[in-house]
């Protein structure tokens, strides 16, 4: 095993993407050991026993004493105050940085506090899941997924450095870019994707209760297209907040592709509509997603 | 091996569901043998190839001679010219039934011929996929599938009761409706998904053409999302053409509900936002989908 990236690792907020980064972090010896901090008791004992940390104090700053990296992964709203309620215990030196799926409202809130020198970087792995919880974390979950970082000119260049290490070191590839880049982007290809399956579920839902077959007749397409509805209503609440104006500006744009696609069915443009189809998906052929 | 349900069944189209019908049949001894047609010359060498057909003539009416099922496959806007084609060629009181995605248009269509005493059904099976063709043709395709009949008061109850046969002996659990209430349940549960999955494309390519690095980006719920978009642009152009009204009415439908989501979060509503993504998430896991 290479020597470990940090001495401590303090991981707050253990769900699927902190259990995931601790079972990675273990598993690969990148930490000379991983403290994890959850609100909830039977959580932080779950950590323990799943092996994503060796030990699950019963506070936050007992949590960070002594962690040279210290990594933020409770719900999004929480990130920010829970930062701010450890930086008394933060050792100098240390990095910060966080895993929240919207970046701007964080990133202003953390580089709004005083960290003295520690460094903090704004981070999302791109690899949630509908799949919450310690109880789905895997150490692999980080392997082969895009990373983004989002620093701005108050990052210190070795603080990103490391982040960029770390990332790395659990398999992702990093992308660097603004928070507001990051969220504009992210509206378009994950908040607007759940509120599509979001809305199926709705139609489908709606239609059940007005006595049609729908659930019965579901197939692949129906089962794909509003997968991610699965997801926890806490968690894209707080999500679909964090970000709402780069949100409604991608509703706007799904609105208007919508728009475009009923205006061309309404009015019979039947081959101006497959010739769209098409494009769509040459373009989905070519980038099938991960 | 049981009885077989059919001495000669003639598959009209071999696609992926024409495809998949010929290896059931032949798999489960459904029927004494089986003919199959395309209009491609080389479709047809592949589907005696792959074991979907004992034979694949070059005519539609050579491929239908002496059957005892006839089963339209091809693309749902030839089903009925199909039909016609063949008409003077069927056998008496051979069973008729077809694949059609939507039925209303197919079974007037149908219905609207002079078949004789011959009877038929109109059907669907729920197994699309965006994998199109014979080569991705599987014999269990229909196993645990919901297999949708549309019978009319036009509809003889042995061809109904055959039809239902065939159904079952491929796997599928057998739904009964009006052409009219399979239409608009399916522009809910599949073609409205598909709509979205091609405007969530459409918004990805444009923030892409745009110089967003959304491709980069993409996690899980991007990729099942957009995953039907990648379906043949011929074939959801005379699916959604062949439904319009009913498609139009879903598209309704779902501007309803994102008209909703946009005013829950343009408006900071955000506790009545959780406990809407609440009952869907509530309705999605009631309801996972096949």
């Amino acid at each position: 095993m290479p020597d470990p990236l940090f001495d401590k690792a303090a991981i707050l907020g253990v769900g699927l993407i902190g259990g995931s980064l601790g079972l990675a972090l273990r598993e690969r010896g990148l930490a000379g050991r991983v403290a994890a901090y959850s609100r909830t008791a039977a959580t932080r004992r779950l950590a323990v026993d799943r092996g994503a940390a060796d030990e699950a104090p019963d506070s936050p700053r007992a949590c960070v004493a002594g962690a040279d990296l210290v990594y933020l992964a409770p719900p999004v709203a929480t990130i920010v105050p829970l930062l701010a309620e450890v930086l008394p215990a933060l050792r100098e030196n240390c990095l910060i940085t966080d895993a929240g799926s919207s970046k701007r409202e964080i990133v202003e809130g953390a580089e709004a506090l005083d960290l003295g020198g520690r460094g903090f970087v704004g981070g999302h792995p791109m690899a949630g899941s509908e799949s919450m919880g310690i109880q789905h974390a895997r150490g692999d979950l980080f392997e082969g997924m895009s990373y983004v970082l989002t620093p701005t000119e108050r990052t210190s260049p070795d603080a990103l450095d490391a982040a960029r290490a770390l990332a790395e070191a659990v398999g992702s590839t990093v992308y660097q870019m603004s928070p507001e880049r990051h969220d504009s982007a992210v509206a378009a290809i994950s908040h607007l994707p759940h509120l599509a399956a979001v809305a199926l579920m709705m139609v489908t839902q709606r239609r059940h209760e007005g006595g049609q077959p729908v659930y019965d007749l579901t197939a692949g397409g129906w089962a794909s297209g509003t997968r991610v509805a699965a997801g926890g209503a806490r968690l894209w609440r707080d999500i679909l907040a964090s970000n709402r104006a780069a949100v409604l500006a991608a509703l706007d744009d799904g609105d208007r592709a919508l728009a475009e696609l009923r205006r061309l069915l309404a009015e019979g443009r039947d081959d101006e509509l497959e010739a769209l189809l098409e494009t769509v998906r040459e373009s989905k052929l070519a980038h099938p997603g991960r």
